[in-house]
């Protein structure tokens, strides 16, 4: 059995995570979405209303399961049984971070093997800050994130 | 008629916002400055000085007017009757940037154009920030801005 | 009356160039898609057979027209009355090399302007080459090209 | 069973491509490295002299096989039962063209999915092309070629 | 004489930039290691501490010294008579804004010229900042930094 | 006693590579142009002729010489007595060509180091290649390079 950890802040997570852990899943036999618990920064939603959200947008897919976590990814990954971490590759402004990391991971655990996955063009622009900026300023990309997402987003910024 | 916007930050404009500006004045009837009102920055400029600064500057110009706005650079888009927005694109950093907002931008309206110009070679490393580090580490740099952005860089910084 | 210029090689013309030509004839009076005679580089198409689809596609569109010229980018634009040059410029692998034409051009002719425009998102990814590669070996992408582009790749390619 | 797919030029094979496939053999259960025969390009190497050095260099791995193919790419994928394609992704260079490429297959075959493997950063500025110019030039790279290519080079270059 | 200034925060120093200066006091005959006093970041070990770090590492080294500035770079490479900045250069990240830095230093001295060094590949990937981040999260990157540096990130970090 | 080897094609020599080589021999005892003998390139200039104009342009700096190689440039470099090997990087196109030749000369031979200069930022977008392609269309870079290569490119290409 080969197990993938998809890790993020996922804060909140958008259709291109979401076409991802998807496709992920096709490959592997589980896919751990793991929420990284950063102490450091202010999120917009709580890691408990992002679990809630991702379990509520993947219920009835089996194989895709949903956890937190703080410290090293690589010490989680082998903690969690992960063969494997996959990071999500958008056509821009990614790349030379997530190499950076990958090779510093790799440094501290090189059995743990990391590959990359590429959303779909339409996604490729896509991150969760724009998605909080705009909805933030009176926008909405329902297109763009799962409903729970957008009914969250509306509630946090739309109320008032 | 058409409108052209001409959205940022300004804080201060720099010669090459300048050039950007003269340079689109010849293509379109009306360039409008649109200055950001983002109450999540910490400007070194009241939003008030920015278009003193930039009114000064255009003086005798008649086709470029300037304004603020807040909310969705879209929204404002329209409500001002513009056709097509216009975004520097430096030789150097924002390209990724633009790219994405451009994108979100197309995403949220379609049916507002926006178009990239690039200013001179010599403006191609100019950011306003790089500008404000200067000014407050004692240097100038009279080339790179108009007299009134010096001036009142000199008052912010150099007084004490 | 603003005339654009939109230079190229067009062998074959794209979706991705026909949605940044309809997006400048919203913009320009007349836009006129120049085909660049290259004598060093061997075409797929003729410049007579890319004119011929370039009609055909754009009949009906009357601020759309078709040439071809060879020597100088700049001399061209000013000898054809074009006030502003015209250059797609999609998410990936363009940059750089706009950049430079752009520059060296403004360098040849400083009153010449020149704007950049992006091609939606599906096009982003999408050229000339690329397109005579995928049909070259059997493919067919009719999604991303214009029909008498797509008839006439069949023909060059699927009929031996 | 999981079939991956690591198709490339191989001309020659380089312990950057080596790393992936090592790597790319512990995740899934089949791993086929698929030459593409180029008619265009002239390689140094003929493809059956490429297959037979990289069977020598696999040969007691029992989940790497080698094979040529022309034609489409996701053509070959689906003919040969694979469920994923391998590319590997240094850090320098390879990032624009992959995602083109990448993105072009998916809209060819999305079914088959396309993921990214990096090798180890001491191969991240390797390339087929390299390692040709330097033995070309009377140079070697013990450290960067496997054994069978390192003597294959210098049979090719060396003897003159 | 030929005095290089190698300007940075070096919070704290790593083997990227050992690596550096060892290569560069081969070239000039002396390197001045220039730790830039920040009153904006907060910086987590104290200049004290950073030049007392790098004093071990390079005792024994007579033409590497260490020292501290405040103010504008090239202000300060004049007053201690340097004829050279060297800057580092990672294959990954740090380009465009060493470009800019430096051409902004060149437009405020065009005297005193600006040289690239890179590191060893196997530090291409590595940051000051990265570093921090594993030790703060309970890794450790003995490899990556001199003995004395990660003695006192232990300290820092692993204690509680 | 330093010396200093700055190799390239110089087909022909631009403003750019003078301004640094100008600037290189302001910090190293000699600068040696060494041009590369490239059997499998077409050149515009025979490898005399472009040592020719490289001499007229230096007559009188006694510090800047110029020769010609063939072979692997780390092994010219050691028979030349150079202790550094110059190349220059603009703004755009050259970093990762730059980097990877750098690395591989470095696998080659640790022992000659390489540095890296940044022509003036209005020589950044400047290439032999630009410059030759102007010419042949008719066009002319009085300000962009020498007059002994204005008036070989004008020979070259104006008399028909």
């Amino acid at each position: 059995m080969k197990k993938a950890l998809y890790p993020g802040s996922f804060d909140p997570i958008t259709n291109g995570h979401v076409d991802i852990l998807e496709r992920a899943a096709k490959l592997f036999d589980v896919v751990e979405v793991a929420i990284l618990k950063n102490p450091s920064k202010d999120p917009l939603f709580t890691v408990e209303e992002r679990i809630e959200m991702i379990k509520e947008i993947f219920k009835g897919k089996r194989n895709i399961i949903v956890s937190s976590f703080s410290g090293l990814l690589v010490d989680y990954a082998k903690k969690s049984g992960s063969n494997v971490i996959i990071r999500g590759l958008r056509a821009i402004s990614d790349f030379e971070y997530e190499f950076q990391m990958a090779l510093m991971n790799f440094k501290l655990s090189p059995e743990i093997e990391i590959i990359f996955m590429m959303p779909r063009v339409e996604y490729s622009f896509l991150s969760s800050k724009l998605v909080k900026e705009i909805y933030s300023l009176g926008g909405r990309l329902p297109d763009l994130v799962p409903p729970p997402v957008d009914r969250a987003l509306v509630n946090k910024f739309h109320d008032f």
